[in-house]
């Protein structure tokens, strides 16, 4: 049994520093959590008795006595699911995020999670980090970097299409980097110009204020667009720059109903996809191809103690964070 | 020039007999109404001084000088869409439907339409009707088979997923059909039990009755949903039935907002699918599958009159049409 610091969410909002004994079992790694990236979804579990963060990084420090494909020392990673069934149509063809029995952050394992100073985890739902992305980089990249590459890469998405990002956060500066190195062209919507150098920097080929915009004004229509904010866009903005047979992509977790005008989604043959996070074998390619391309969030630091992850979540919350928090243990 | 009867839409939503005169250009054909589909987007333009109808069957009268694809007494029909600008993106790639330029239905060419004793097309956009056809069943494979053939042929469904369709209508019973020669599995979702038979049939393997239900039992979830209804169904009942990454196809004109819950769309990577008319090559494809297998509207026949459009329209109004309503010139 090892018994390791867990961070928790509680009634009343308030992060529980707590203990969690675990066994570790023989298909699953002990890992030494040196980083965990923060997302806008921890915020909404913050109120649940449960191990809070999933964009886990660290140091194996254990393996379970039939794991085979790490060793202890290995550099990993781990994002929002914990385990799938295996056996399932789902499991069967690489869509194991859809596995019926799929184990995900904030529906199971609230033991634990990546607010922590360790962690145990089936060894087949983890990830190696490559060796040129330091840990504080790749933290963030398990759940915000699998959460836009996988749309970039697991739809229709191809490198010659416009992809256009509504939002410039913690999703859409990864999205920016991904799909410029993708070789697409890029084009980002952001409420103010304020950041619009940054967005440049990053590989954004337009950059459109929206604020008061009766109308936006872009080179040429959007393939496919990634709505990375919190809220859904003024569709009456969006629709009319859409390219015939375009895809919209709502990314982020909402409790309202999703609402878009009717007839030009019929009309222009547009689609709206559902995009959950990546599965594991697109989870891998994303590492690799940010390795290659020298893909990495723009990260803010903060210790991991109860003190630093209220910071965070305080400044996540404000619209401060540039872009990625990242907690440090 | 030909002058020739059209029967028009009017302010009040009367049926106007009216005369058209027109000259035969040189990449035209004029063609000899026979018969003609009634749909419920004609009901929708009724109110319009336009020719209604766009499910056309007839026989070349005339080919235009530079006319080299039909001959004069070919059996030929067309649908939605009479032209496009044959040089852009979506015309070059199969998708002329999105051409910006595209000539559809109640968007141009208000002088005429299948509501008619004649018509004259640029032969590029008529279909020739296979020899096993009947003119009266290929008029409505115009417009509602090859909307419901696009779906079924365009998008992902394969003939191993389960086929969802609400509305057993002029739309719904020819998707019955068409999914089943593909090989799918065929639920059809309908408010109450009376048109059971008809839709096992046609091809259905289950049949629901959806009224008053609270949950909806089907012996394995839904990969593609043929929304065919002319309201929006109750998501709640359906979404729980979806496969992962399943797909939703609105199919109906609305005026409203799509509306929809947000989170089961992220959760399960449903997508919701817009889909317009067929293109050509698929209305090709559509007319050659219809025709090896045997794929017949159910039809009811009504006079190409004033009086017999009104009564035609009337009974798809009041939702007694047994499934598609041909009017005979």
């Amino acid at each position: 049994m090892v018994e390791f610091t867990v961070f928790k969410g509680s009634k009343e909002g308030k992060i529980v520093e707590s203990k969690t004994t675990k066994e570790l079992k023989a298909n699953e790694v002990l890992i030494k959590v040196t980083h965990s990236g923060l997302c806008g979804t921890d915020e909404h579990y913050k109120h649940e008795d449960m191990g809070l963060g999933h964009e886990g990084a660290g140091v194996i420090e254990e393996i379970g006595s039939s794991v085979t494909t790490y060793r202890k020392g290995d550099s990993v990673g781990w994002g929002y699911q914990h385990d799938a069934c295996g056996h399932c149509k789902q499991c069967l063809t690489g869509h194991e995020t859809l596995c019926p029995e799929r184990k995900m952050y904030g529906y199971a394992d609230h033991d634990q999670g990546s607010f922590a100073h360790y962690a145990i985890w089936k060894a087949d739902f983890i990830f190696k980090i490559p060796d040129s992305i330091p840990r504080e980089y790749a933290a963030p990249l398990n759940c915000g970097g699998a959460t836009v590459f996988n749309v970039l890469h697991s739809f229709s998405a191809r490198s010659t299409h416009r992809v256009g990002i509504i939002g410039f956060g913690g999703l859409g500066h990864l999205a920016i980097q991904f799909a410029h190195k993708m070789g697409c062209q890029v084009v980002v919507f952001s409420g103010t110009d304020s950041k619009k150098d940054e967005a440049m920097k990053l590989g954004a080929d337009e950059f459109v204020a929206t604020k008061g915009a009766k109308e936006l004004q872009v080179s040429g229509p959007i393939d496919h667009l990634l709505i990375t904010t919190s809220f859904q866009p003024d569709w009456k903005l969006f629709l009319p720059i859409m390219a015939p047979g375009g895809t919209l992509y709502p990314l982020t977790v909402s409790p309202d109903d999703f609402k878009i005008p009717y007839m030009p989604i019929i009309a222009g043959e547009l689609k709206i996809q559902g995009s959950l996070v990546a599965a594991r074998q697109v989870h891998r390619e994303m590492f690799e191809f940010a390795a290659h391309h020298q893909i990495r969030p723009i990260i803010q630091k903060f210790p991991m103690t109860v003190e630093g992850i209220e910071e965070s979540m305080k400044t996540l919350d404000e619209g401060k964070m540039r872009y990625r928090g990242v907690l440090v243990v």
